[in-house]
């Protein structure tokens, strides 16, 4: 039986996409538009005025409001057990991340939470965070393991992940961070050479593997022999540098040919011409200087003029950004980098597509390219920016179908 | 005919408020609680389980949710003309506030556009901007003109104020900002000059005199003059002190009894001296610091810790703060001023409500106080400054009566 093809005309809107998301940054506007959806994916864009009766299988006006491509959320650890409300309290009062750490607190016990809970139980919570997350906006994801620290419950979080994007029907890119802290009674060493060890096991489960390089927690030396391993089993590289110091982590990942460094707070200009070189995607988190008050800011305008890739994600975790709301990130990443509205668009949409490796699949509302868009309260973007802290996301469409 | 009393009980709730808002803040945190409400009015708190059949007109159980009390936003722009977005991407390639004021640009543009609204125009825009912000969780205004600076258009936008109160029906405080910035065409001694003369015409209009002291807009001495006269004729007296630079504003409207001193990003110990003596509030608006990026942070643990009481408020204005979210500016203060979530609301609810001096009638959820409530979405108020971003308000009531 031959499939039936269906197209779907939304008519009437004022369209933000077709965006390139490498400098110099490009958001195309067209007002009095169309866009016009094939089985899920963009076809074009046509004049509003065009459209003739009977020329689709179905036609939506969209009343003149505001069409932006759905939100790529390309960093989040949102697989976790219990909170850390806690600890977010003690940092009110001046406690460091890292000297909660080195108390034991911080990861550790989101770690023991994680272990503790029963892989539905695990699946129920994070459910509920991703269906906030897609209704505020967001239409495709990367998830992190790294709570477990041990095979099992490691496994668990990626198989939580996989049941993810398999029921809720998004986008789900799944990374392996086993070394993401060292382990209660464990040595550095000794844990990094079980994480090696074990690579192979996460072969079918994760795309990518992570590693946190920072002081006290993993060297550039433990990144540099992990991703060479990573490298060989075929695994994308992704890496948590220079985001509580400078360690070095950016320029060794970026020479292995990481797909993204993230964080970068105290990246130095030999990083990020590393990363020019490379083609690495600088992953950028406003929500954790925000959440955990850093003093240091990504040098976001550097990578935009060395023509490096930006994306923003939220990072959602316990710790050090709980936010589900990537468009509190776009308007963090607008005021703490000075980003202007089209700039952080780029980021959080088709940049963060590209820091997934995705961005010919979505992103950018590009002929050819899934129809994941938000249809805005208004008819104007900037609104987001502008009257900041109000949510702008009306209704959330992903392949042409609307979710809410 | 004798008024029929009514006796609402909410029952099973997590009651936070009963807030004393001056250091050490208090907020009492009941749960398994109901809070009685008789004609609109709080009339006691009562443990749940103690609640019996028939006791009360009506029982409304709330499922264990968290309840707050309305935030109260002290310190408003909301009637305006226009907008001024074109402004803020100015901004965000480094113009400053004050260089674009310079070039006939900021304040100015919202003047000629509020000038040339009719009446009619000017209520339903501020009117679609209240109903925004009752929805996110305020249920007390106050209103400042100043975007007229003449004697029509500031009336006019008084009259506003006073046609949102009567029809929204939630408590407004209106404040005549003649002071707010010199007209194109005059000089600045000679506007002042008009200014305190007509100050008689908004008696009846306006319960508060405010001015805009700051670096080439009006000085110590201008704020002086104008307070002398408004107080004699009645006025309470509100001040923008110390906000761009320090120019000792804020000493001289706490020694002429200032029942608020607003912004104080500059503010120095002897000006937190005085206000300790004069009781006057420390208004803070960390949308200012956030939206314009200004380096200074306003010293709130300074004002604390000196006994003097803070507020936060949204300053929704078109220039340098469009946010309507009382929610986005609690968590703005937490991390920007390092607060704790108990210090922010308070600080946004009975501390804003002391700086209308109108904390015995609500703020607190005190007995005899009026009943205005929000039941957030969670049965942990943290949330909201935990996960970030979102909005966790989901019924509003004002004196006893849900609105939404």
């Amino acid at each position: 039986m031959p499939v039936t093809s269906t197209t779907i005309c939304f008519r009437n809107i004022r369209l933000l996409a077709q965006i390139e998301s490498v400098a110099p940054v490009v958001v195309a506007k067209k007002e009095n538009c169309a866009l016009v959806v094939r089985d899920g994916k963009v076809v074009k864009t046509v004049k509003d005025s065009g459209i003739r009766a009977g020329q689709y299988d179905s036609v939506v006006d969209l009343k003149g409001r505001a069409v932006i491509p759905g939100f790529v959320d390309c960093h989040t650890h949102l697989v976790y057990g219990g909170d850390r409300k806690e600890e977010a309290e003690k940092r009110a009062t001046g406690e460091s991340y890292l000297e909660i750490l080195k108390q034991g607190g911080g990861i550790h016990n989101t770690v023991e939470a994680t272990r503790k809970s029963g892989e539905e139980e695990l699946y129920q919570t994070a459910r509920a965070r991703m269906k906030r997350m897609i209704q505020l906006g967001t239409t495709a994801f990367e998830i992190k393991s790294g709570y477990g620290l041990d095979l099992e419950t490691e496994k668990k979080m990626l198989r939580v992940g996989q049941s993810l994007r398999d029921k809720l029907k998004v986008p789900v890119n799944l990374t392996y961070l086993g070394a993401h802290a060292v382990p209660k009674g464990w040595e550095r060493e000794e844990y990094l050479d079980w994480v090696i060890e074990n690579l192979p096991a996460f072969r079918g489960l994760a795309d990518a593997v992570d590693i946190f390089c920072e002081q006290d927690v993993f060297s550039v030396k433990d990144l540099r022999r992990l991703f060479l391993r990573a490298k060989l089993l075929g695994f994308h590289l992704r890496a948590h540098v220079e985001e509580l110091s400078h360690q070095g982590g950016c320029y060794e990942a970026a020479k292995l040919g990481a797909l993204s460094c993230d964080h970068l707070e105290h990246a130095l200009p030999k990083d990020i011409r590393a990363m020019q070189l490379s083609g690495s995607v600088a992953v950028l988190l406003p929500g954790v200087t925000f959440f955990l008050g850093g003093e240091k800011i990504a040098p976001a305008h550097s990578f935009i003029d060395a023509g490096v890739p930006l994306a923003l994600a939220t990072d959602c975790n316990p710790g050090s950004s709980p936010t589900y709301n990537m468009q509190t990130i776009l308007y963090l990443a607008a005021f703490l980098y000075r980003l202007s509205p089209d700039q952080a668009l780029a980021a959080g949409t088709l940049g963060a597509a590209r820091a997934l490796e995705r961005h010919k699949e979505f992103g950018g509302l590009l002929p050819g390219q899934r129809a994941d868009f938000n249809v805005l309260k208004t008819d104007d973007y900037r609104d987001l920016f502008y009257y900041f802290g109000d949510n702008f996301v009306d209704k959330t469409y992903l392949a042409g179908e609307m979710i809410r």
